[in-house]
């Protein structure tokens, strides 16, 4: 493989697919470096209802759609991390963890975001043993079992429903006064009988000899710790935004997410775009992040043209 | 048919229904007026390539999910044109050509864009016996014959293509010194032996009898005029916003285009959201408006929740 492009996107979630659609189609000479495909869409739980056109389906049939999609135009694909993003001399040096270097004119960054620790007494120490950031991942271990959710947000919500799909007692946990789902999967939640809800609770330990047996839980509007057995702990307590390998080059706001021109989604730096989850944004969906990626492929193409005259 | 909402969605394009479908999640009560499903995406010739998981679709088809895919939720639509907005005490107005009215707390505004007029005479003369705006619509009456395609942007280049593809001979005239289209429809254009390129020249005149009969070219960087024998003109000089209903409520720039806070998508009027081709944007993409309707959604909902409380 050659290692010099006109552009470079970096992520294959749904920001970096629709960019490298669009990026083809505008015949610019693109590498898309990514070590997975679907971004977060892989991580989801249950089905996938709001992306318009596809009224129901599931997260790896939409991504296997994604992927066929971008895989119709010839453009250039890595399955690999990128650790670093530097610009020198108007050029981009992208460095991935198998130390390749490619260089580039133009680089969009579609790297999502990843999910947030609790950093409580316990989490690392179980991980992998009933402690889990991904229900699409590891939930069918779970059968017939007692199982935590730390987090009433969609993720959390979806994962709740989807363990109680699986016949398991589900705890749903939240610091809030209320889940902060969409109203569709609240009502599902609610509904659920095999889902117990506790509202204005806080996880601060998880423990166990060598799986997780029991969680302890804070009450935020109580004096009162509850101990809850468990045999498995699935933690949304958010995502945060993927945006560290950019970091000398893009404005950040107090979440960590980049701050982007949002009429061409470039950023501080010229022929520096981003696009999706890892930028300044209320919400996160995978039609607004496709949408996105279109964009700041059709302004890279500008851009590149500019700097050819 | 109640006329009380909590939204109104003016527009049946990917962006209010995008925004249906958002707002159908959230439990808003809403009501989508609109004349026709799928806005310019019905007036689009030849397949659709770039909407992310559809890697080659008819138009009639792409419409044909987004409208199952807003059916699958219990919304209220009504077919019919929106001839007025206003707002009066915090409540918005919305007015139709069958003189119904209906009130709401917020309104998104998808109204999208018509086609634009050039102004030359003959244009109104001949509309509808030689004269277009809508090869979709009108192109297959035209078989082996010679036509005209006035404009060289993606729908210009598309339309002339989706001609040459009927056995046609197709002039392609631009004003500009070159195609402003993808450039995998660029090249496409260019590779086809059947359409003819008239870089630098306008159209100033549509002659005929009964039916159109020529057209007259006059050169932009020469002082030569062309006339050139047609049978049919088709006319895509680009498309101007619908944005006039909402012109006591909303500023514009210079091309009539809605200003919107990009963050939001809301106008400079509190509970008035625009997305889609209406709003400023050089690009204007079905998935960039399908991602505009979702946020837009997602905004109102909070907006309403608010005024809730």
């Amino acid at each position: 493989m050659k290692n010099n492009f006109e552009l470079i996107i970096i992520g294959g979630g749904p920001a970096g697919l629709s960019a490298g659609i669009y990026a083809s189609r505008q015949k610019i000479d693109t590498l898309l470096i990514t070590e997975d495909f679907g971004g977060l869409v892989f991580r989801k739980v249950g089905k996938i209802c709001n992306y318009l056109g596809f009224p129901d389906i599931s997260s790896k049939d939409l991504i296997e759609n994604f992927k066929k999609h971008l895989f119709s135009y010839p453009i250039e694909v890595l399955k690999e991390r990128v650790v670093s993003l530097k610009k020198e001399d108007n050029v981009f040096k992208v460095s991935t963890k198998e130390k390749k270097e490619f260089f580039s004119k133009a680089v969009i960054l579609a790297t999502g975001s990843v999910p947030r620790f609790l950093k409580i007494p316990g989490e690392n120490e179980f991980l992998g043993k009933g402690v889990s950031y991904c229900a699409a991942c590891d939930g069918l271990l779970f059968k017939k079992k007692s199982v935590a959710v730390i987090g009433g947000g969609n993720s959390g919500c979806e994962t709740a429903i989807f363990l109680a799909g699986l016949d398991n007692e589900v705890f749903l946990i939240e610091a809030g006064n209320e889940l902060r789902a969409e109203e569709v999967t609240k009502e599902m939640v609610v509904e659920n009988k095999k889902i117990k809800l506790f509202l204005n609770y806080k996880v601060k330990e998880i423990r166990g000899t060598d799986f997780v047996e029991e969680i302890v839980l804070e009450g935020l509007k109580s004096s009162e710790d509850k101990i809850l057995k468990v045999q498995g702990v699935f933690i949304e307590a958010g995502y945060l935004p993927a945006s560290q390998i950019a970091k000398d080059l893009v404005d950040f706001n107090e979440k960590g997410e980049i701050i982007v021109d949002r009429s061409n989604f470039q950023t501080k730096t010229e022929g520096l775009f981003a696009v999706g989850d890892v930028i300044e944004g209320k919400y996160k969906q995978i039609i607004i992040a496709a949408g996105q990626g279109a964009q700041a492929a059709l302004f890279c193409y500008d851009y590149i043209k500019k700097t050819k005259n």
